[in-house]
């Protein structure tokens, strides 16, 4: 894998998804804090430069390639890695989970986060509806791993890391994990396997 | 690919982007019709033998194996088709076009079109930034898809048959499809290609 650049805001759980995976993967690459809060991700340059999107995390590769979207980049970055399974079921299994986790789990946990940690929103200010689809998602995640270590096969895989990224910080979206044992402790068997 | 049974909803385009695929691979598939909004996809016979998401499409195969998410199940039923670009790039950037319809395209375009459409709303109760953002979205495209026939490569891939699900049903969630002619001649040129 050449040498990349790496756009991302510390805080957000889709760029520590491809921090955590390049990372694990021993890559060699510049990460370059880029606030998508404070406007940086909706000036021109960056939108001219690195992603047309206005969205972080956004790689810039060094023969010029550019690439977003958190879950297409870490599955591009992690490719023959033992991040991928090689059986060809699990790894659609995988995909599910990542594509659940983009459309049933982040517009839940990860937006009632930013609206009560950066935006200055209080609890009663948020569309009620929010809690309750974060605590589905807690739910079934719950309910699958009863009596499985990992999310898909009997290894962590990308699936792991992407959902981890923001059920780790769960709790600062108000969501109450004493109701989520077995979420805890993956979040815990996820984040040791990755050294962090 | 062997036998699979296809639970959908024919007016969703996330149901008939699996629908699209594999009617042009030719697969032996059941299709059956389970409307989610009467609450098909919520009883304790679908969560328990199809998703428990409780989400169509799903898929359930000849030995048993099951699978959700549209974009996981077209992924898989592709596999090692021409709707794959062959390049490694070229398949990143399809799965970021398919990341990127979950998170920043359906979330607005779908939603809107099924308020207005199924659920009895009229534009007045509408949360304004789905319009704002379903417009974002479909400006992008249209600027990307200036001098190009296909979103990826040289070819039509699953990023296209993904994209064109909700973006042919624009209009009907209120997006005056007049301001992007790019975009209108993209749909026409995928549902030729497609055959419908």
């Amino acid at each position: 894998m050449q040498f990349f650049t790496l756009y991302g805001f510390s805080p957000s759980g889709n760029c520590n998804k491809v921090q955590f995976v390049a990372d694990y993967l021993k890559l060699d690459y510049k990460w370059v804090e880029t606030d998508s809060i404070a406007g940086e991700t909706r000036n021109e340059n960056f939108l001219n430069k690195v992603n047309p999107a206005g969205q972080v995390p956004a790689v810039v590769f060094a023969d010029g390639k550019k690439l977003a979207q958190s879950n297409a980049i870490v599955l591009y970055l992690a490719a023959e890695s033992d991040l991928i399974p090689a059986d060809d079921f699990e790894r659609a299994q995988m995909l599910s989970w990542m594509f659940w986790e983009q459309y049933s789990h982040e517009p839940y946990l990860a937006v009632r986060r930013a609206k009560l940690k950066f935006k200055g929103k209080s609890e009663q200010d948020l569309d009620p509806s929010l809690l309750e689809n974060g605590y589905a998602a807690l739910e079934l995640m719950e309910r699958h791993l009863s009596g499985r270590n990992w999310l898909v096969g009997d290894e962590m895989s990308l699936a792991d890391i992407c959902l981890v990224a923001y059920s780790r910080f769960a709790d600062e979206g108000g969501f109450d994990m004493s109701k989520f044992p077995g979420v805890c402790n993956w979040i815990d068997r996820v984040m040791t396997r990755l050294g962090r």
